[in-house]
């Protein structure tokens, strides 16, 4: 037996590839069998696997039965077109062929030199997004920034907040670590506040300001300056503003032409987080809500999400070199004439790790096998969905929708009898965990001004109308025990 | 046109799978089409590539062409049976096929109930992979610690570092960041300090002990002693060591034993980096170099280095819930009632980013599909191999090995003429760039005690006898140019 073996991998290969269509296949043709929301318990699968590795070696068929009984049951299923919670996290066939591929050639791209095509693909095909989405010539490596595929928009959130920290030590000196102030909305990703503790931000320098319906849960730049302000009178150093272009919990926008403007009269650097709605970006009538990104250092959205892209893959912008003085290693078995060229780009000083994958491998391969059109073309079939949803919310007495809508997620909730809120929230909460029990659609929650909300996010690439109008009918029936109660 | 579509899926990567295996094949078969490292121009595919992306979707088979035509040649064959420069990045075809499922399924499991199947087969296979080990008991889930599936080495230490710096922080107070300190050699990977720079530990008060040829490049322990003493004395607050088993430079190893005595003494967190060397530790044989971990509280190997995972796949193990402190997030809505019971597993507060893949898929098809005798095994050809090519290095008057051999790396280098060291590194130097430049083979290296050292390292899966005695002609036939002049 050899760990590497052309003809076995064919061989195994076609299996697995018709196990995964067939998975695709059954998901759409037979819903009843798959659960959108994994319905086992914590610790079943403990019971149904071996305690140790095996000695020897199991056949591929083996294992593959053992993902189809026990694995599979424990799947939430994220492609189903069913599945409208959190946001999607879609693939594609072309993103599946990427990863495929990626890890085939099984390249480590750390410095130009270890795969020149890994970084000089990921150049490239970052320019190529940057255009569709019009970013500012200063973020493209032709106009002296530049792109890089982070994993997520977690570990993109962290570089730029430790660039932009390094940037501001440098200036005022370390020892004032303990005086730096962040800012950001309370609807802002916990990933922006756990980026600042890893940096060691102080906890209480991280002012999450307070937004509420009446800006639909954007940021007030009114509440930034003033905060800036009251900040620079008490003799803090405010240093970074992380806006939002699509919240997590609801799809709110911060706007970035107020924001850029403060950002840049005071000198702070400012991060957009783009992660969901950036994908739709790249359609000229969603465009508007980046606006003002010219006065922001860096950008990011997760391809993953919302362009096809298959986990990992989280596109940053950043302008000039401003990643590299935080992250820069040189150990000396790492040197090499060529990776001290000022031409070649060597992704370790832009990222948290040293290895790397060749994720734009895929980026490439759904740009190219979809082309610019068509993704387009899945983005806005995505936000029709949602909209179609709305209609139906917003035709049902004992619905509300609870914002606007921008994109593909909807926010809507039972609404309240009698003005009880708390009854109402209990009401929801309780709607929400009927509907996910039956496992036929998978749907999730927030809280916005003390609401409970539930969120109905199209994102699937499964997805088609029937699956909406069917998820509809679900939500409407379950909420039928509690509207009939008439008070509740 | 759709996103996703199983038939498509099907045809396409069946498709793709042949184009893979013939990538393989043909590395084996015609090694002269495939320069292990890439002689490309910087600058190359800008050329070769349009400004930017189509409007319109185009074949597959084109774009196959360009990967076969553009991508490839740009490649650094990581895979291929003659390289032998840093560590291998060590795929299978389970491991392929295991990212291949992982993709396939495409589920993001940052809580348990996004999909339980990922967070308990983890927690299972990691138990078994720690019993391979024989990690004592308090790694093991069954013990209340538990492993974790990082991307990278990097990763890992970072986040043990931060679970370390806000341990000590909680007792001594955040405004004593400035007086932490933390030590490991000067052969420690660079991510170390990278991670202690991020985590806002002063660059100052990171201790790189000297190592040298006496203790083979490992630390020593005196060293580490009496800098601690010597830091309490001046006020400083030691709070971390990371000790390393396999040194990216030599495959040093430090001892762990003695080192983990004082980290215990001094209440120290201790990390164990055995990113490569690690995996070796499954055969009895080796499993005497982490001897001492029982004092540790982490340890980390690189699954992708040497247990044909596939990248990504670093296993973390640590003792009971030491990473949650530090790393944990409560958005609202990632709330569910059963995320918050004891007895489930929450990843995203073991590791930097929310989402995360599926890759206890492929670590578990690895132990399966191979067995761990076969791993074993298959661990103890390379050993074999690099012994073998020791063997050469050793009754060739002309070269020498300059450290003791562990594993499957060989340290070793021309010999200096008449005592002149810098003419030595010089011509050191020359051969490394003269047999890369062949594409040959790919070989690396590193500097020790300021001698430049020509690397060896046997990790790849197609590597056979014939490629390492092939190796050592080529490495041979170069260096007899500088050797028939005699003196240089």
């Amino acid at each position: 037996m050899k760990p590497m073996d052309s003809e076995v991998l064919r061989e195994q290969g076609h299996i697995m590839v018709d196990f995964i269509a067939d998975y695709y296949k059954n998901l759409e043709d037979s819903p009843q069998d798959f659960p959108v929301l994994s319905q086992v318990q914590p610790g079943y699968l403990r019971d149904m696997l071996p305690d140790s590795a095996p000695d020897h070696p199991e056949p591929l068929k083996e294992l593959l039965d053992d993902v189809s009984k026990k694995i599979i049951p424990g799947l939430t299923h994220w492609q189903s077109p069913s599945y409208f919670a959190y946001y999607a996290s879609s693939t594609s066939v072309a993103g599946f062929l990427g990863e495929m591929l990626s890890a085939g050639l099984s390249v480590v791209g750390f410095t130009w030199l270890t795969s020149p095509a890994a970084t000089e693909l990921e150049v490239i095909v970052l320019d190529w997004l940057a255009k569709l989405l019009q970013l500012p010539d200063n973020f493209l490596s032709t106009g002296n920034g530049g792109g890089v595929i982070q994993g997520t928009g977690c570990e993109a959130v962290l570089v730029v907040v430790l660039a932009a920290r390094d940037r501001i030590m440098k200036k005022v000196g370390k020892t004032s670590l303990s005086q730096l102030v962040v800012y950001a909305s309370d609807q802002t990703h916990s990933s922006f506040r756990k980026a600042c503790l890893i940096g060691g931000i102080h906890e209480e320098n991280i002012r999450l300001l307070k937004t509420d319906s009446s800006t639909n849960y954007g940021m007030p730049p009114k509440s930034v300056e003033e905060a800036i302000s009251s900040d620079l009178a008490e003799g803090f150093i405010p240093f970074f503003i992380c806006a939002t272009v699509g919240t997590t919990s609801s799809a709110a926008v911060d706007p970035l032409v107020p924001l850029g403007k403060i950002a840049k009269n005071y000198g702070i650097w400012m991060h957009v987080d783009a992660a969901y709605a950036g994908n739709a970006c790249i359609c000229p009538e969603f465009r508007k809500y980046i606006d003002g990104v010219e006065n922001a250092d860096s950008i990011n959205i997760n391809a993953h999400k919302w362009l096809f892209a298959n986990q990992t893959c989280s596109p940053l912008w950043v302008k000039v070199g401003t990643l590299i003085n935080a992250l820069k290693t040189n150990p000396e078995y790492l040197e090499y004439k060529v990776s001290k060229r000022n031409e070649v780009v060597n992704y370790k000083d832009w990222q948290i790790s040293l290895s790397r994958r060749f994720r734009s491998l895929k980026l490439w391969m759904v740009l190219r096998l979809y082309g610019a059109e068509n993704l387009r073309n899945f983005i806005r079939d995505h936000v029709n969905l949602a909209r179609h949803f709305e209609d139906y919310v917003a035709q049902d007495a004992h619905f509300e929708v609870v914002t606007t809508r921008y994109f593909s997620l909807v926010c809507f909730r039972l609404v309240p009898v009698d003005g009880d809120e708390d009854k109402c929230n209990e009401r929801n909460r309780e709607l929400l965990a009927t509907v996910n029990s039956t496992g036929q659609i998978f749907i999730s929650h927030t809280v916005l001004s003390g609401k409970f909300i539930l969120r109905f996010a199209v994102g699937a690439p499964l997805t088609e109308e029937k699956h909406v109008t069917e998820a509809w009918r679900i939500i409407q029936k379950h909420a039928s025990k509690f509207i009939h109660k008439k008070k509740y």
